[in-house]
């Protein structure tokens, strides 16, 4: 298979960190960035993933990535561990590159897609001139990102290493048993949803069958709290402050207040399990 | 008059949406953009609209799209009825292209600008491949407002709709009285500047002639206060903490406090009324 | 020497203010310089500078302007006295250009590069039609600094002013001490990582020698706070939640807490006095 390089006319440099927006961390990374690259597109993924967050990271970057042409360069930094003896990784998987720690940021991207190359990026040609112990994001994985997104070979940035090498977060994924699912809660999103670890797939009648809805249910079984609703948009809800459960647009079951916040009415986190059960179970 | 068709030079897309910028939601919509037309500007106009405050965004709209070139293509995403019967539209007013869900976001626009197209998204040739039931600004608002930049024609996106049929928020304009005007606070903004619906055309005298000026007065009926300074900028009023009507750049009369915050100090939020006396009435 | 124009195949133009971004300011802005320069790349900073924090601008810039490249048009707006008689300028200031208020926010810059031309703002013809007397930043900073981005010789924009005249925050400068060097919290940033005044080259042989770090101790004076402990980065430190000192990528010594928020755990604000003891005297 021929390498993917990005293109030269408008390649695109999508960006993710725990920097914030208010100090100018990811503007100097842009204008290294651009210095290298002046055609290219500057995308912002989030720079507002709680600080140090890997998995929250891990899970937003597999909600995204795949919206994005082929040959982007997403650059993600959320390194708790920058300056130690971590790896700093590019990766070229699927059809795109990935820059960034060699964390578990990169986890879903793993387990998702082909991962066509491997690099420790060893080749300090493609950092800064001086790296900081302390903002590889500007002063390593920017100017690297940067390179690549003009057209540098993954394989000029450092060596090769073996994909199966790589950190992998411990992601819980759901477990059937023979009358539920045994599943978690995995993101909070800005209006308060909470999204599952539940694929659709794994439940594709639930929408298309009202009679097989009515026998479902979703527990909370940390908060005693029962959702036994189902709707296909929001406004679909009774917008009483009751929870429902919807298909979020992720390929995740979600849970949603009509016109509320679901996490903050229920009390409930990343992390929290849930059961759904999928046969009805008290007849 | 012959249509407009956005510039194939380097097309503007603007994005206002409610999804804040702590999920990629926003960088989802820019990848899927991007990847139909790759020359595009994309610029935000904000993501903080407060969530599915419809007449929030509609008068943030109103006060930024002016300010855009034509041709300038406006996607608008605060749509709590994403998934149900209401409609998707794409209208051509005045110099500028707004994409977005019928429900009320472009009532300034239908009321200020004449509008020469409006069309009901139903071509689904312009919408990605699947849409989801909870996420249009990605699956459908994205790629109709990219091709539209891109150079499709309005009439392609779907079937022409009569604009006197579109929604149309219940938006109050102050009533002159005979000696005063009944207003509202529309909005709050970052600075805690309070901007009545007072438009400046309406008192067109007031910062020009200062003894007119010191007869009038504003009022918070609900709250007990009386505004009765007057300044053409913030650092023209005394640093005392005490608030004074200031002409806002949006073209309406505002209410400010030096080096304050006039919404935190006066308890005041959008929707409070407001008595402006325009003649002095205690002689 | 020939002056810088800027390069007419895709300017760079940054934004920083203390807009916030829940408005749509910035955006308005964006569409005024977007108009005018249609090629031009635009890249913010930040725009969470504390409502009208000179200082914090001020330091925020200095972090940041060097990582762009030459020609940049930096437009800066934290602009407390817009409106009132205080200079409009833009400044050409080693590689770069700067636009924004005479009020010191280009203190930083005004310390460490040669200025080769300083201009009052007041030819018109670069100014919106309208400028209102509350929003220079969209009215007459954007367009000034699209006009320079777009290829204006900066003598254009207005009358040469004296450097020496222009505006200087009262920036203290670290003091040495015969035993000590009497210092202060410079800037709190996202992860609420304490930056000091103390350039790392004051103290060079700090985390090349463990000897002399050993003799060391930073003293919060009038927090009670003594901190002893040196890392070169985060996750050096232990993650016990106390404070160690840490090189800090804007090239100023630093104070964190592994995993933690030092200004929140120490309560320490921009401002806090620091004595940094750089011999042992309790020998």
């Amino acid at each position: 298979m021929k390498p993917l390089t990005p293109s030269n006319k408008r390649p695109i440099v999508t960006l993710m960190t725990d920097f914030g927006l208010s100090d100018a961390y990811v503007g100097m990374m842009k204008g290294v960035i651009i210095g290298i690259v002046p055609r290219a597109h500057l995308i912002d993924l989030t720079h507002d993933i709680p600080p140090q967050n890997v998995l929250s990271a891990a899970w937003i970057l597999a909600t995204a990535y795949r919206y994005f042409p082929q040959r982007t360069v997403h650059i993600c930094v959320v390194d708790p561990g920058v300056g130690s003896s971590r790896q700093a990784i590019a990766l070229h998987a699927g059809d795109w590159f990935f820059v960034g720690p060699d964390n578990g940021l990169f986890s879903y991207i793993l387990m998702e897609q082909t991962i066509q190359t491997a690099v420790n990026l060893s080749n300090s040609n493609y950092h800064l001139p001086q790296v900081s112990a302390t903002f590889h994001g500007r002063d390593l994985f920017a100017p690297v990102g940067a390179h690549l997104a003009r057209g540098a070979s993954i394989n000029q940035l450092g060596t090769p290493i073996d994909p199966a090498t790589l950190q992998r977060l411990d992601i819980a994924s759901p477990t059937r048993q023979e009358t539920h699912i045994d599943a978690h809660i995995v993101h909070v999103d800005h209006f308060g949803n909470l999204i599952t670890t539940i694929p659709l797939t794994l439940v594709p009648d639930l929408f298309s069958n009202e009679t097989s809805a009515q026998l479902l249910k979703l527990i909370f079984p940390t908060h005693n709290i029962v959702v036994e609703r189902f709707n296909r948009f929001f406004s679909a809800g009774l917008d009483d402050g009751q929870p429902f459960i919807y298909n979020d647009s992720s390929g995740y079951l979600g849970i949603a207040i009509r016109n509320g916040n679901a996490a903050q009415a229920l009390n409930v986190i990343p992390g929290t399990p849930i059961i759904f059960l999928t046969e009805h179970n008290d007849s």
